[in-house]
């Protein structure tokens, strides 16, 4: 008897002669079928791939399949290269961080319920207790988790206690606190932030006020992943509209919080379908 | 001595385990390399790959791989598939047909002028004069070739002995003439139009007017492969934009003219540098 | 000791020289004072304003300046024009239908409890019973009211008898039912529905469908009024997003949702804040 | 005999009661018919309005108009605020500045002549010879004025004497020049730039570098007036599109052209149309 398994590999390393020759003609040696393949080699010589392929699970596994093509593309290179092999059934586990404002909560909530976002929410936790009942309202446990200036390591310490068992990956929906470098380490997964800006223009504080004050013409909001720099990490997904003279700070928020949904639901989505490569501070999000 | 040719591959198959595999390896047997490689595979089991490769141009030329590729993609099936491969150096030669609007026409000349559109343009075909100083400034050839229902077919005749030495696609650039089926057939090369509508809706004459009567809040512009139902072939590219009740036919017709100038150049720079597969009145265009 | 109230006011009568003086003309003499002005004047010379002013309310009520104002603007004229006054702080009441799918209803109950759509919402009434949870979680009523091809004359007499004192206007969130041009007719006030297509594109059954074999690169939604011709009612707002050959059926489905939910909120948006005039199966829109 | 004249008046001034009421009602005492009109009170309490009006040419002309309308704006405030009037079929004249660049001059060129730009062009200069013959081949006279380190102010004089006496304002259409405030003051009319990015994100050099370095997925271009702070003067309109890790520098730099001559047209045809009013930095466009 035979099962199909599906899995998603996500490859980076040193472009080559013959690199998808070898991981293809591996993959139908060990009869596992291509189902879709995306590759992208940058401009620097980075070399970046995405398959989705299926294979016999009684015969496979994910893990020896990740170790075998792992020595394929590596094969003779210095730089051995990054390969992941997920198992495509399985939804990534997605802590979600808040603080008082539930749109983009809400917005992942019921996108997750809907069946428009295939990840699994093991919690929420807020340093305000403001939103748990909404999140209680879908089932799903909420943590409050104040912080102070004083408490903030051991906030992060129940943060990180929280994370590491059953998460994939971590979410900033709108959660007003900055993360310590110390607490991304120690995490070691991707966290994933939602700013209210079309950044690189105006990062920091009050970015609606700072846009209003400037005259733009064009708002956005910018889902990335985070890194130690405030506002600089690997941008995922920008998204933007128009506004006019006739937007004020308050519509300018109500506007550009229907942006963030939808950046930060569409970074989400792609993290989640396994289209994302990190690499030198940007992103490849495959379409 | 060495020479590195580079050259684009378009393949369309039926989808079958290890096609990938079998076409990098041939490849890689041929000692080309993969620079670039898109792949697609449709619901109803069809597959599509765009391939950029480089190879020894004093080993193999373009005509051999198209075969030697050809032989693989087809191996043992009963439908061969098709599999076009070009030279990524020689651009695609594109008459254009048109009319007295000169707004597509100076778009096309200004970005072939440009190097923003990879074609040569053998020659410019009117069915009005008006058109032949813009052309003529560009160092191209204008000629008149004036349609009347009597005779269609004769202008159509000269058309084709222009089209058919020297041009390998043909653009309708707001040719205001219904292109016969029988013209279409003989020419036997692709052939590109824009309509000044959001297809499919206000196919047919007048569709600004259409649009302003019909109160919408998007118009756009629709660039497609001809055949012979009118304003029904392939769609390559749609460009929208918003419009309000303050706009009347004519601002609507402003507006839609700088849609059509973008829609038929993005099209066509698709078309141009190989992206584009026709499938059951469909297009796949890859990025 | 005075109240400063604010009303909106929606004119629409033939144009004339010297109307917008003698309407402000009119408004500076009652001591009103207008915070905001949007005139449009098509061009079958019709005239459109949207005025926002100040008044005293212990001088002055809105039906006596609506009063007022009519007798200003209908003054000499054969056609009188159309005038009406709102409170500005009155939130209109809007009732739901809904049927099965959620995604429209969860947007709305959302930003109603957000502060981003001015309306009140007194009851959702549904013809399978699936959402009353979702509703009832939001502290309103919902009222399960099955319709068959036998019980529709009663099931519409249910729901008129429910609108009729409770609403100023009602919503199709994604009702699949069609209502009927005496339901229409008895109602008296606005219904706007949501369609699931960029219309005229693709009215009738399975849009998404349709768009996917039509092979266009783009979809859309429109929400717009309700009238008998199923799908022809005056346009409110249209959204759009880009799309490819990689969507299948069901992406379109999930990526037209969004819009859905984009296009029938802001519709709404703009019809509570009383921006909407409908005039010859269009809409004049303010910003 | 009467001749109807067409005014368009741009007003700015403190917001007060019966503002509207006050302007309209002496334009009807005069017998100027509003044919369209345009309001916006600001958040600090500054009033702009455009008027299209038409008044009989044998009673009344512009200045007088002007000079009417001041006196009833101004009249019994401390800022007497500010009224301009203008022929409306009188087109303002437009000087442009180039380099080497020609996207954006030629798109402005294309416009005029098809009659999509209502602005006449009595010269275009250039610091490089290089965009004469495209300039002659419209019939528009073409200067070259070089300039360097040393012979700037020799420049800037050369450009004054061409500009003051036939222009109403300047375009930099990719200018690669900046020019000094003193230019700025003695010319004393607006100047319109082109910044090829999405101000304010990468202000400076080589914005499409900077944007590609960053890593943004959408890039954007600003059309500006010009003040002494480079890259900062009232943002007039932008454009933006969505761009992937597929784009390199120099595909960012031709789709940002597009952008460029987008913002740029638009830019100006506002203005051109007298819908622009700067105030503290900003801009209102009407729309």
């Amino acid at each position: 008897m035979k099962t199909e398994s599906l899995a998603l590999a996500l490859v980076e390393c040193a472009d080559r002669r013959g690199i998808i020759a070898a991981a293809s003609g591996w993959l139908a040696a060990v009869d596992a079928n291509i189902v879709q393949a995306d590759e992208y080699a940058g401009v620097d010589g980075q070399f970046f791939m995405r398959l989705a392929f299926s294979f016999d699970g009684t015969r496979h596994n994910f893990s020896s399949l990740e170790a075998g093509l792992t020595a394929v593309i590596g094969g003779g290179s210095a730089r051995p290269g990054s390969v992941r092999v997920y198992d495509a059934h399985t939804k990534p586990a997605m802590g979600v961080l808040v603080s008082r404002a539930d749109h983009c909560l809400v917005e992942l909530l019921y996108r997750q319920r809907a069946g428009e976002l295939p990840v699994s929410i093991p919690f929420v936790a807020g340093n305000h207790p403001d939103l748990a009942p909404v999140v209680e309202s879908y089932g799903i446990p909420f943590y409050h988790v104040p912080v102070t200036k004083d408490t903030k390591p051991q906030a992060e310490a129940r943060l990180l206690e929280l994370a590491q068992g059953q998460t994939d990956f971590l979410v900033l929906a709108r959660y007003m606190q900055i993360v310590s470098g110390d607490f991304i380490t120690r995490y070691g997964r991707e966290i994933i932030n939602i700013h209210h800006s079309f950044l690189p223009s105006f990062a920091g504080a009050d970015p609606y006020r700072q846009a209003w004050e400037r005259g733009v013409k064009v708002i956005g909001a910018t889902a990335h992943y985070v890194t130690e720099q405030l506002d600089e990490g690997p941008i995922i997904e920008q998204v933007v509209e128009r506004v006019s003279h006739r937007d004020d700070v308050e519509t300018l928020k109500r506007k550009g919080k229907s942006l963030e949904r939808q950046a930060l639901y569409h970074a989400i989505l792609a993290h989640a379908e396994r289209r994302v490569i990190r690499y030198c501070n940007k992103t490849i999000v495959f379409a």
